[in-house]
């Protein structure tokens, strides 16, 4: 069976249509230009012909495809889903359609997913965090595909980014802790292997023990994949140390997750006998018992904000400004201070 | 500034590669083709010259993009995120991309994202549910790009599924609960129109009803989208009556963490004054305390085994086979029975 016959062309559809093929080039390119009524009887004809608008003429001609791509490092666990959904409803509203792909964390993979919505024709893309390989910016340089970055504030950076300071976040975090009496710290990170936000929240860590005295080599360190068993395993491991920390401070609230049912297993109670801290202030974070004490991130705000840059950045042709937007502790259950 | 300038041709790349340009094209349109070293070549020519394929021509000559498109109802509270994770690891082991688009449950949104995503050249697609418009069938059909459902079964359904029996699981579920002395019984369902499985998930526990003998008609019910805040909302309506359930049967998980917390609010002990049970098995059933009772779907099989029919349709060009997964009950703490 072939998977191509004689196709229709521009000319059919209008014909069809009762309409010129400007319009109906118009519906196709820039369907906002054009009421209601007849953008439904052209895609009507569009869609009873089975006519293929050639996409690549097409992205010439309007010089945007109306598509924009993102990828996220992972689909699992939410920590993306809710800002990527405000995105999504924000592009939607301004007549663009989203695309995602997911790397699995895998640079290798997000720079094939790169080049496959650059040569579907997305008219921008949005990226998370900034630690990737410098010729993909060469690359979208080349190809004058504008993109921005999300999750992740770093002004300096060579694309911009609309995001959080995770340093500092995770700093403000700490040294609350820190003020509560907590002196022995551990961290469970994420890899921090090309992921600028895990290891910026590691040094925010450091620069609050700093500030406060402590020696950051007393810190405590296990990097693991953003997995609930893999936030139980590390808690395990951590506490099985002579002199165990009386706060362990997780990377995300995943792990966070992880790390209080792992506690609840070994016989301890959060946070009387541990305290233990998430990121991100995701669903998990309410719904676990004891809830956790976390890091607000404004993932709608976020989300909206960065689809506003980057429609801004395909529309004007110009480069885009950072935006920083503000995070803040959730105080839940799972810290308690060691002067009370 | 023009987004356009005189563009490298397939001729250059040969060129800068040191290849005939069949090699330059089998690298971009079969890749597991080319031996590793010289597709590295290529694809470094390509980068350095800023070359983009004309993915028409490209999409016409391999008769396929390599590119598989995913239109999910939601990325919002991880319901779809399992599978479609395992699903796209299956297919990215066979070569292919994956784009992903999210349809917020709209009818209208899910239509315009599958004519971007086969716009775009995507050699196939996998939907959630049966519940669509049969023009977009016709469209696909005319198309000549193959679908797939995921998440449910119905094998006389004009597109082949991979999934599992929704009213039969749900009917399994009930049965239980009824067998433990529960009559009083209430759901909170998903908004059925446009929702297959929330339909049939209704339909299941009212079949199980009318085998033990209860009337179908005694069956509260309150639809509502799949949200945390609905499922607490709703379980307040549903305990407000004169003569409240005993048992509420909730169309997933979501809405099941939402009631077991409003339940907690209002005082009331889970599952000692009122059994609650959930659907899917997410993670959030594990974490909510009680745990929940809920039905397991096979997430990541239901993935895998998805990918590799909707590859078989892609790569044969023959039609799809059904696939049935078995789900199971998972008894946790949620759910009481009224004999013992």
């Amino acid at each position: 069976m072939s998977k191509h016959r004689s196709a229709p062309t521009l000319d059919d559809v209008a014909k069809a249509a009762g309409v010129s093929t400007a319009t109906v080039s118009r519906c196709l390119n820039t369907p906002q230009q054009v009421v209601e009524a007849t953008r439904k009887r052209v895609l009507s004809a569009v869609d009873s012909l089975g006519y293929t608008p050639n996409f690549a003429a097409r992205v010439m001609a309007a010089r945007r495809s109306f598509t924009i791509g993102a990828i996220i490092p992972t689909m699992e666990n939410a920590i993306f889903a809710r800002g990527l959904q405000a995105f999504q409803e924000e592009i939607h509203k301004q007549g663009y359609t989203l695309l995602v792909s997911s790397s699995a964390y895998q640079p290798a993979a997000e720079e094939e997913q790169i080049r496959t919505l650059v040569a579907r024709g997305a008219d921008g893309l949005l990226l998370i965090g900034h630690d990737r390989d410098a010729q993909i910016y060469d690359y979208l340089e080349r190809r004058k595909v504008p993109a921005l970055v999300a999750w992740s504030f770093l002004p300096n950076e060579p694309i911009p980014s609309v995001g959080f300071d995770n340093r500092r976040a995770m700093e403000a975090l700490t040294s609350k802790i820190i003020e509560l009496g907590h002196t022995r710290l551990a961290t469970i990170s994420g890899i921090s292997k090309g992921n600028d936000r895990a290891r910026l929240r590691i040094q925010g860590i450091k620069d609050a023990m700093s500030r406060h005295d402590l020696s950051q080599d007393d810190l405590s360190v296990i990097e693991t994949s953003y997995e609930i068993e893999n936030g139980a395993d590390a808690f395990k491991h951590l506490m099985s140390n002579d002199n165990p920390p009386t706060a362990v401070l997780c990377g995300n609230d995943v792990l966070a997750v992880g790390a209080v049912r792992q506690a609840q297993q070994m016989g301890l109670r959060v946070p009387e006998d541990v305290s233990i801290t998430g990121f991100d202030d995701i669903e998990l974070a309410r719904i676990v018992a004891p809830a956790l004490t976390t890091v607000h991130v404004p993932h709608r705000d976020m989300g909206r904000k960065a689809a506003q840059a980057l429609i801004q950045m395909i529309e004007s042709n110009a480069p885009g400004k950072s935006v920083e937007l503000p995070t803040h502790i959730v105080g839940r259950e799972s810290l308690l201070g060691l002067n009370s």
